[in-house]
């Protein structure tokens, strides 16, 4: 294999996202050709292509079929996980929350909504019997155009069957858990689990990664008062237009907890 | 550059993965070299090595220098943020929680204890002024003689500067927030950023990661009752060994928070 020496497709790299950073290629805009670019440079086209690769992986441009390699226009998106579940009783659907922040024009399309045959892992986190169908709700979110995540809500059938609303984009004030909690089994908890991997042909196709561009993925699972896993929804997301961001109050110690009468 | 088909060396590694799996290769036991699976298998050498470039970037084996490509040894870890922050009230470092769970040997390096100048970002989120100085507890943690994390503690010099405790290694019980409680500053509201990136080459010697895989880095802000930010932790950890996990009560909407007398 031809080796580049590494310093010098990262000094390109750092030349060019100086470059980015200074207004020399705008955001949204095209890049120069790697031929152009080699020439105004003085380095190989290998170096160039080596270099446009280390800012593919940061997300500090993407490559757009038929247009060519355009420099980022997205600004870094927060998710405040509190925040984006309480937003759905003001009426702002969770999905839009972070986008609507930022002054950008999000969207929902919605891929997929009905009965499907439930996938183990998911099966397991709602305590589902094997062969139990789900509602699958699977979407994918824009901002200003540009895919941010895909989300696949997964509730159990035998709650959600006679529900219409359910089976509509909009499911109405509250979204599905406003619909859920109608049907009994509003969720009251909330749990996360947060893992990274690389995206698979589908996600980089949708999401418009490279295959070196490290997505999270953040399985959210609702949970009613009785403690009723009622939904799982499974969000992927690129990782570099994204900071999670999680809060909780220190837990007292359990001695605290159990003060004993001279300490009240 | 030469280019193996995409579906070869993907199949290849797919089977590779499949004989770890099934304990053909167990855990912690040296990979066949390149040249013997290349013989064995049928395929090229560079067919080979990027099949195994694969396995490097999801985590299923790493290169050790000296010994060569091993197979993965740690089972995932689940950090659960407000249980590891609430088991320092029975005398178990945060650190350490994860790792014993799970039996692992859990080890403490501390790289650094010691007045330190305050990166410009620390100091935003600790709300210091310019060039006031902080203190730093920087520190490698092991799992199994493994590395799995770098965790970066910085707190208000200002605060910390009597406290000798706070300059050991073992900072005493409860840890450092043992002693920040002492001083009348104890945390009692945690807020935590993550974000995933590229290790850059310090992080991957001391994590003995490739260039491709991504790590977390958490910011871990810790809080006092007057709200102030009195701890900043970054942590650096490797993303094929973690997954991270939060969990919330639903915040109620406005409305019922607000209860008109009709309805209590």
């Amino acid at each position: 294999m031809i080796e580049t020496p590494r310093s010098q497709y990262v000094q390109i790299g750092d030349l060019l996202r100086s470059r980015i950073k200074d207004g020399t290629y705008p955001a949204g805009s095209l890049l120069p050709s790697e031929d152009q670019l080699a020439k105004e440079l003085g380095v190989s086209r290998v170096t160039v292509n080596k270099a446009i690769g280390l800012l593919r992986s940061s997300g500090d441009v993407k490559v757009r079929r038929g247009t060519g390699t355009v420099v980022r226009s997205l600004p870094r998106i927060h998710r405040d996980a509190q925040a984006r579940y309480a937003a759905r009783q003001e009426g702002t659907g969770a999905g839009e929350v972070e986008a609507s922040k930022l002054n950008l024009n999000s969207r929902t399309e919605y891929r997929h909504i009905g009965k499907t045959s439930t996938p183990p892992a998911v099966a397991e986190a709602l305590g589902l019997r094997k062969g139990e169908p789900s509602l699958l709700r699977s979407r994918v979110l824009y901002a200003n155009d540009e895919p941010t995540q895909v989300a696949d809500s997964y509730l159990p059938w035998s709650i959600t069957k006679g529900c219409a609303a359910l089976m509509e984009p909009n499911a109405g004030t509250g979204g599905s858990y406003g619909r859920l909690a109608e049907l009994g089994h509003g969720p009251v908890r909330f749990t996360e689990d947060v893992t990274v991997r690389m995206p698979n042909n589908d996600e980089q196709r949708i999401l418009e990664l490279d295959a070196a561009q490290p997505v999270f993925e953040i399985w959210h699972v609702a949970y009613t008062a009785e403690d009723r896993p009622i939904e799982v929804c499974i969000h992927v997301m690129p990782g570099h237009l994204w900071t999670l961001r999680y809060g909780w109050d220190d837990q007292p110690a359990p001695k605290e907890r159990n003060a004993s009468p001279d300490r009240q």
